[in-house]
């Protein structure tokens, strides 16, 4: 159930000092396949941190070598100081491995700002060790050491015949979307080129990920990144391997959304009857990230007025009189009006269910997302301080 | 300091039973003047409430003698019925005063969903008394009873050389830009005619209430409405009344971001050094909607990490690298790199001024908003069980 599930994977996690907690805070996955085949998505946020910087040049070489992820420190807004450390981590690791460093991919996370002398010292202090001691049944260690404000570690694993993937996510608060999100290692001993590899992590980003929108803050370190050894002889059709990279994206995100900080309901918004998947997904987006909306889900209220409001402000094809909304399968609107009671809907689970008819098409779109609870707003009001 | 300052209009306040509390709920305003022009804004919100749907084809007559607002209620999404409640509050008070009834506004508000028959007989029963007991002293009557979860009424007034300008409002959540927020009435008792009411009123409201953006969601029911009696013999150009009502409405918008629901800094974020108002306000609008930022400030965090991280969401012209942005005084950021120490910004005020410099021209604009507290998970979770 981690990176190391499939063959030619060898990963690790240790302590570096980044963490004041001394918890472990670097992570390396090392692929050991002959031709270490890569692709990734980035955060499509402008302000981008200094290892994404790195990252999205170093993957024009197709080869991913190994990865090293850090918490403790985002290396975000760092100058120029922040990006020679992504380098010279990138070397370093290059070096230690005998490859070329476009071969490395470099992730961190953590405060933004956060990225100096000391900073740069302990991973480069750490980082030696961490490759020499990574081995096959490193995967938790690893994914245990991407940990910032999450309560547990993110793995998932889907096995074929003669062939699997593996993965890893970390990622708690600022999930939007906007391609990739958070930090993610997926890895594969199927053999891929170039080119499958990104339509694959492609694909399977925009069916997962991708509708992810815990509190609608993009971040500005996110990164998917897919690692295949071509270890495994077994041949899987493009589709079935699309699939189940699919798959193994969907329960990690389902994850992130079920650790997401101070959250105490997952709710899926399910927009049916659109005109188009874009339609369904922009409404879908605006009740996700109204905050009245979210707040009455924390209180356990099904307020569908609020979950019109949102869809106003969209620029979907709908007429609010013809609208229907259900909560948790109970119909509480329809055509725009009120229809059966309040009372009738039990939002006490942690599981939540908004079912939107727009009666225009026959087009469909989800969205997940968190309500907006008091630990929320305590664990982002006093995260840095 | 109402909207009976000026001359030539009457106000009451009474309560009609819709708020559980027995708290004055029904208000008018009516225009005495021999010529009573008026001119609305209204949301842009495409779910529209049934008042609303009403007031917007009834001021196409350019008139307005009276204007009759309720809260305890927003009569949106209840159906033709609610529809129809509208149009017989309208009719009732038409009737009352004489008047056809496109010469009557009518403004809700309250909890969507709610405005059944107990609602309708209620205002239906109150109105009269009201309008007969509507007075030249009634302004704060009047203010009081559109209050929903605002700890205050609010009001202003502008005193020219003869002639004057009044106004009250209401909103304590959901208020977000797009035109119209909330339920603002002016009064002026300088004589207008319809079209140059609408172009002032849309320079007026333009300029404040659409800087205003508390929690980024936008209401079903906000409308911004100008009566003008033709009371006073002065005529002050359309300049110098134009700027005279922008006056009252930054006023009124001031103190509606001063009680909004929960919060416990008013946050102003001015963006500076941007190619065009539109780069700087959509740069303004992206950091005042990031919960994250938000949460910060709550907690006195000067964290200017999830400014940039907000900024590069936009679509607006600037490079990371080069912008700047100062928390109450202090240059916390100097292109895109860590400046003077979070210690030293004071946050505990209840005034936050963010200043961010783009670096890329000579616009600005100004976004006011609000923290997310604790309170107003609170507030908003509970309001409607």
């Amino acid at each position: 159930m981690s990176v190391t599930v499939p063959e030619g994977f060898a990963a690790q996690g240790v302590a570096a000092g980044l963490k004041s907690t001394g918890l472990a805070d670097l992570a390396v996955v090392v692929n050991l396949g002959v031709n270490p085949v890569g692709a990734a998505v980035f955060t499509s946020n402008r302000a981008k941190a200094n290892p994404i910087l790195w990252s999205e040049q170093a993957i024009r070489s197709g080869q991913v070598r190994a990865i090293v992820l850090n918490s403790g420190g985002a290396n975000c807004f760092t100058g120029e100081f922040g990006y020679e450390t992504s380098v010279l981590t990138a070397k370093l690791a290059a070096g230690e491995l005998g490859v070329d460093p476009n071969q490395i991919q470099v992730c961190s996370t953590g405060l933004i700002g956060e990225g100096g002398p000391a900073f740069r010292e302990a991973i480069l202090h750490a980082l030696p060790g961490a490759l020499a001691t990574a081995h096959e049944d490193g995967g938790e260690a690893a994914a245990r050491a991407i940990m910032t404000t999450d309560t547990r570690p993110k793995m998932a694993a889907y096995r074929g015949e003669g062939w699997s993937i593996g993965g890893m996510a970390k990622g708690a608060g600022m999930l939007a979307p906007g391609l990739a999100t958070m930090l993610v290692v997926l890895t594969t001993d199927v053999g891929l080129d170039p080119i499958g590899a990104r339509r694959a992590l492609r694909s399977a980003t925009a069916q997962t990920f991708d509708h992810l929108d815990s509190d609608g803050c993009m971040s500005t370190n996110d990164q998917v990144t897919l690692l295949s050894s071509g270890m495994s002889a077994a041949q899987p059709s493009e589709e079935e391997f699309t699939a189940a990279l699919t798959e193994v994206c969907r329960d990690l995100a389902l994850q992130l959304l079920d650790d997401a900080e101070g959250a105490s309901h997952n709710i899926t918004i399910r927009v049916v009857g659109a005109v188009s998947e874009s339609d369904a997904l922009e409404v879908g987006r605006s009740v996700a990230r109204n905050n009245l909306f979210k707040a009455a889900i924390f209180g356990n209220d099904p307020n569908w007025g609020r979950v019109l409001a949102a869809i106003g402000t969209t620029r979907a094809a709908f007429d609010p009189y013809e609208v229907d909304v259900w909560m948790n399968g109970v119909r509480v609107c329809h055509h725009g009006g009120p229809d059966q009671p309040r009372d009738q809907v039990d939002l006490s689970g942690r599981n939540t269910e908004v079912l939107i008819d727009l009666q225009t098409g026959a087009a469909e779109g989800t969205i997940w997302t968190n309500d907006l609870t008091h630990d929320y707003v305590h664990e982002n009001s006093a995260y840095s301080s």
